[in-house]
């Protein structure tokens, strides 16, 4: 495989399977490609709330608006340029806020085949 | 493993292993978490060029600033937002611009041990 780039436009956003929140995901890389991660693009609408079990390494970083992640009783929060790691086996609610959020996100391994 | 977040300021930078370019790094997330993962910033000077192999599959996603990558006789340049993957086997030419660039990076497996 080379180098790739990729920018929010090219992101061919779906909803989320699984549930019907305004939550939307948009993979770059994944096992379609034959490499072991994916890479993606999260889009968020206002104040949306997703309940899931993390089935793989999961990391957003946060590039527009704001994401809370409650876990385990504690709730964290993240802007623009911030990281949440979600580990393998966590379960989570991921909460939007009154913007929305564009999130990019890399899973090891591939999400869509361990759902 | 439990939810965890980050951001620039929780940053400890050490220049890149190997080079003497102003180009450093950050490890949040690692191998001493156990995980399979390294989840990291990465911040880069203005004008800086680094030449590599890359070893692991490794993501960039450009916060601040912009980062190129030659490859394969291909240029590409990203921007806040924007993601550049280079895949495991690649060999690279990582050039900052005139004003300097923050990244955070993922990694499968972990930069720091196949290096």
């Amino acid at each position: 495989m080379k180098v790739l780039r990729y920018e929010p436009a090219d992101a061919m956003f779906e909803r989320s399977p699984g549930q019907d929140a305004d939550i939307f995901a948009a993979n770059l890389v994944d096992q379609r490609q034959g490499g072991p991660i994916t890479i993606g693009y999260g889009r968020y609408g206002p104040d949306q709330v997703l309940k899931t079990d993390i089935v793989v390494d999961d990391v957003m970083v946060v590039l527009e608006g704001r994401v809370s992640v409650e876990s385990d009783g504690e709730t964290l929060t993240a802007g623009p340029g911030e990281i949440i790691y979600m580990p393998k086996g966590t379960t989570v609610i991921i909460r939007s806020h009154e913007d929305g959020a564009l999130t990019s996100y890399v899973t090891y391994p591939h999400w869509s085949e361990a759902e």
